[in-house]
């Protein structure tokens, strides 16, 4: 064939969860794996709305071309909103986002040349692991406890480029940072002069207390913010944003306008005009308030059902358990059977940028009722105790 | 500072055509600059009723994650579309973009790396030379004569990557490849084994005959295609496609998922809606006779008043003449003065990637009237021969 590939692409793999899903996604199956939001949070009919009222208000500027920067009354709701957390910001330094997923994009192609180092969580969210590896970093898989990254791993990254974080209710975890975790990693931090990517989709989402300010807060000149509306509204309009340090916005918005030119603006006029009056301070206690009675559902299940040696701490927010199950369980092998008796899951194996042990898994509970929850679990855990019994992967059925 | 930017953000550099659009969108400029479509053929009302219909019809998936592939349907439609064309395209190897910008970014991404020949048409679009320039290329500048790309120039660049070509009302010449030059630039670049782009925004915009069969027909294994919907229906919802060989698709849509997840769900089916029974059919129309009365007025107008010693050709399709001045003109120098007269336009050297005569321009016919367009064209002669007058650049007034 007359194409060649650069090595970048080499790199590139398929999403071990997307094909994950597609066995999964069988018809009756309680699904635990996804990490969609639940679309019954959706405000369908508020966005309906307003769609009608730009689209006949505004529609010449609405559907043309407009400012990669992204819709100037957008940006500055988020830099007022970002001021509640304690983040002093300048709607000149945010970027509108084609989803944070293009957040992490525009920050590996601005920051990450080849063999450069970045240090990021262990495990860490698979999402990001794909968009760095575009650009051929050396992953450096930082040291974490229960509340993440420690001050002495950021010590060790001083050689990265940066270290990507998310500090709330973390993808896959579910761990927080408390505050004086957050503050001696930004001491350390700026110790060894190691800039920091803050990403925080879920934040948001807190179901006991709200989450403490953010590392953006600490350390502006230090830190890449990325947020999102797509766990508080819609994922499907692809709205997120970016934070920046004044010295490093200019790049960052040459890459996006290189990248797509902007950000649909019809999309970011639907959740402007959604939010503007205060829509979220109501909207988002109502998801609050579904999680964390599914949270609580799971909660109560993995108590009730998981085998001994079965370790997992209970978030505090965002979407998802994390099981770290007896060493003999290897989750990959034991997806199949667990699909069979009716419940999904995500392996944790592809969540991890080095060594990734195999007796890992991810629990989403916000697509499931309560009592498709405690069914799944049970399920699970019977397929835990079939897998040991026989001390290895099940038998092939049919 | 703590940041360290890759070598390739220093490459990167904000538009410059968009800093002349800044100085030439004040109030009352006759704008021969822009490269909108005109947002008088928006069809605001139809996208509004679709915009009720789907987000009635089925909101919990038009708001939610999807695949990044894109909407089925819309993609059977392009295969569909591009048969008319003479192309055999399988809906499994479309992918739908977030413009077709972002299609120029992926095949950056997957294509180019540090130092790779990456061959261009002289001169060209300003965005590709932005989305290749940030995976740091070497550029080399294809001789062109009034078709485009010679036979000859394809084979001086077999040791590129990839050669970039639009073939129907490049922008920014306006210019169109007969039937018999695509056949020798596909027979020249499958003789040195060159794969090529083939970016075609403008080509339903003909204003004559309909243009020849792509070069995607002629070579599909040997030929990445790129189409939108931004000059045929809107630019703002930003859906654009790529048509890749089935051994290339894989890895542009691994680039596509690292990039932003997904084109966002509700802009795909907002047009998939508006198209689907054929509405193009009557649209594009439409469209076709605005700019071919706009293209004949500014035909007329440069005819009539252009000084001696210009030269342009009338394009058959597209949004642009493009004017080469005598010698001594720099037209970046004279868009002062032009503005001041009341009319803006493009400087040409921003679209080369080589070396830059500073003698030509680029004037969009689609955004003004007739009326205005003769005014706008009769200004920029004033200009012409105040500017040849003088012998340098007009002293600066105020």
């Amino acid at each position: 064939m007359p194409w060649t590939l650069a090595p970048r692409a080499h790199r590139m793999n398929p999403s071990p969860i997307r094909e994950i899903l597609k066995l999964a996604e069988r018809p009756g199956v309680i699904s635990l794996a996804g990490g969609f939001p639940s679309p019954q949070t959706f405000p369908a009919e508020v966005i309906r709305d307003v769609a009608q009222h730009v689209l006949r208000d505004d529609p010449q500027k609405v559907l043309q071309y407009a400012a990669s920067e992204g819709f100037a009354p957008l940006r500055e709701w988020i830099a007022q909103h970002l001021a509640r957390d304690g983040m002093q910001v300048d709607p000149s330094q945010v970027l509108i986002t084609s989803g944070s997923q293009q957040g992490l994009d525009l920050v590996g192609k601005v920051l990450i040349e080849a063999d450069a180092g970045v240090a990021v969580e262990t495990p860490t969210y698979l999402g990001a692991l794909q968009a760095f590896t575009s650009f051929e970093p050396q992953l450096l898989a930082l040291p974490c406890d229960e509340e993440g990254t420690t001050p002495e791993g950021i010590g060790l990254a001083h050689r990265a480029r940066f270290a990507y974080l998310l500090p709330n209710f973390q993808n896959p975890t579910g761990r927080m940072m408390s505050s004086t975790r957050r503050e001696a990693l930004v001491r350390a931090a700026q110790a060894v002069c190691l800039p920091l990517v803050e990403d925080n989709p879920y934040g948001d989402l807190w179901f006991d207390d709200a989450p403490p300010a953010p590392l953006a807060a600490r350390w502006p000149e230090g830190v890449i913010y990325l947020g999102s509306f797509s766990k508080v509204l819609v994922p499907g309009l692809r709205i997120g944003y970016l934070v920046a340090p004044k010295v490093l916005y200019p790049k960052l918005l040459q890459a996006k306008q290189a990248a797509d030119l902007h950000t649909p603006v019809l999309n970011q006029r639907l959740v402007h005009e959604v939010i503007r009056e205060g829509f979220l301070d109501e909207h988002v206690p109502s998801i609050r308030g579904r999680y964390r009675a599914q949270r609580d559902a799971m909660a109560r299940a993995l108590e009730c059902h998981m085998p001994n040696g079965c370790h997992w701490q209970v978030p505090r927010g965002g979407m998802f358990f994390w099981v770290r199950t007896p060493e003999g369980i290897d989750t990959a092998a034991l997806l199949r059977d667990a699909v069979e008796r009716g419940v999904s899951y995500v392996p944790g194996a592809a969540f991890y940028a080095g060594e990734a042990p195999v007796n890992t898994l991810r629990l989403s509970f916000v697509t499931e009722s309560p009592e498709r929850i405690e069914a799944g679990i049970a399920a699970l855990a019977r397929a835990m105790r079939a897998y040991t019994a026989t001390g290895a992967r099940p038998p092939k059925r049919n």
